[in-house]
């Protein structure tokens, strides 16, 4: 039986634009996954896994090894998951000419390391060796594209398409416009990573770090804050976040969590009781001021997620899926 | 097959105080949970699972149908996770006489209001209705204990006990020591719930949020942030978590996430690749300064975590659970 919350969210921005793309992307024959580290090879891996063919450029003969490890590692797990018709390890090409890499390609992921001076120079050589009608998704965790394609002329078909490592895996994509990049650019890139069964999620503002890495970082410098003062070691630290708030965050994230958690009042109770929280030394982190808009903005949108579910529906979809993880990681 | 890294996280702490105080907790057989709402039913529940009898303290008789509500719906979850012998709901008594709440018990879970006058008003009364021999913990998300019992002559046997929700089926506690508290009664206290299939966590220091709430604090002060600037929508933040950290934060916490991530450079690659990020604006919580002894504790912590597993093996593992949560959520 389908978990209708996950789904629903799942589903979101990527079903819609599966269905109104249906003609296009299914054209799609081969990318381009430039980076021999993780998350390049990750990226291969994944759209191998697709059915497509993969030409990966690698800078150094001396990392395909570690590359292929990479991939044929990520293949045991993508076989579980479930490999698309044609998909084979015999689609990958692994190549050291650049140009060859670019050449003949539905789309580019760029995962070189992550270092601007390296990214830029990177960006102003696809100027001449990539099409311009092709997009170019920079895996970045948090660098903006606007920065990095400041030395770039074709910056309109470039965007941020950043994965979460595993990239095989974990499903969330962000997108993320640079100053220059074409709405159209946008559109594709969403219906593109959508038809390809990631989740994509288009930001609204160019801001570094994105979503799930400024929410990451957030938690990691709380953590290093406390290891540094001995208020826990990283094996506390880890402890505590296995056993409490990630099991429930797969299935709803915070969000949601705190919705669900405040009874029939969802998230109004939740900030009317919490609220003074906010001010309270329980993180570094300051918190904004918790006025009437941004009440506002935090209930209409936990609201609109819950959409017709009753609460006690929604715990039972909850409670269902950590029953689920927790059996998944006992086995 | 057991996944290793997780089941050592899960086991550290509680497999080994289970078996040296294998003769004293078989013994108990009656315990008390205060309070009506979600977290005092999740305890009711959690307790009744593992075959024990539970007084459960309402306030008000109007209490008494959501209490009931609460205690049937997660037994729905623990029938799957697993009743223990002569578990049965026929073995919860509501009652709304604390005197009697309290009266022949072997443990009392407070899970009154979180409002520290409320609490420690309650605190102050156990002097005389509860047995000095008998531990009290709260689960309070954030409040001290050595505030909490301010008023309270019997402060020495009272700790925190801070479950997460839902409390009947995440298994982390906190356990934190006030002032007052005696070494004994923390140790005991990690014992039982340890020995009650829960995983405890004894802090070294009491500070306020403990650790899995400042955590989780700290990420969503910054999604609270990212919605007041229109930087991203409730929806987003949730879409992000869901697919993006929160599968591989249930198998891996973010240090061994970390760790693992930069192959086999491990914590210490991470720190001096990654370090200038912790300069950079992907939170708006500043990081404390990374030195020579906070980059020894992080290592030191990670390689302890790791024990004498591969690089190879961690991913493998990492991934075949992260595997297992995604279909067991798709299902």
């Amino acid at each position: 039986m389908p978990l209708k919350v996950w789904q629903h969210l799942l589903k979101k921005g990527t079903q819609i634009l599966r269905e109104s793309n249906l003609k296009q992307f299914p054209k799609i024959s081969s990318v381009s996954s430039v980076g021999g580290g993780p998350i390049g090879g990750g990226w291969a891996a994944h759209f191998l896994a697709k059915g497509l063919k993969v030409k990966s450029y690698l800078h150094d003969k001396n990392e395909e090894k570690l590359f292929l490890n990479i991939v044929e590692s990520a293949w045991q797990s993508l076989m579980q998951i479930g490999l698309k018709k044609n998909a084979s390890l015999n689609n990958l090409e692994i190549t050291y000419d650049l140009e060859h890499a670019l050449s003949g390609t539905d789309f580019v992921q760029e995962s070189i390391p992550e270092v601007l001076s390296i990214k830029q120079q990177f960006y102003k050589s696809i100027d001449t060796l990539l099409d311009e009608k092709i997009v170019i998704a920079s895996s970045t965790s948090g660098l903006m594209i606007s920065d990095i394609t400041k030395k770039c002329q074709t910056a309109f078909r470039a965007v941020v398409g950043h994965p979460f490592n595993p990239p095989y895996l974990l499903p969330l994509v962000e997108i993320v416009a640079g100053e220059k990049t074409k709405p159209e650019v946008i559109a594709w890139t969403e219906g593109f990573y959508g038809y390809f069964d990631k989740v994509p999620i288009v930001l609204k503002k160019e801001i570094p770090g994105f979503i799930a890495t400024r929410l990451q970082e957030a938690l990691w410098r709380e953590a290093l804050h406390m290891v540094k003062n001995d208020e826990a070691t990283p094996e506390q630290i880890d402890l505590a976040l296995i056993n409490g708030p990630a099991p429930r965050m797969a299935i709803q994230g915070q969000c949601m969590a705190f919705h669900v958690a405040c009874g029939e009042g969802g998230m109004a109770t939740n900030l009317d009781q919490f609220g003074p929280a906010l001010e309270l030394p329980w993180t570094r982190l300051k918190a904004p001021e918790l006025d009437q808009v941004l009440r506002d903005k935090m209930v209409k949108g936990c609201n609109e997620m819950a959409g017709s579910k009753t609460f006690q529906e929604l715990v039972a979809d909850r409670d269902k899926a950590i029953v689920g993880i927790l059996k998944s990681l006992k086995n």
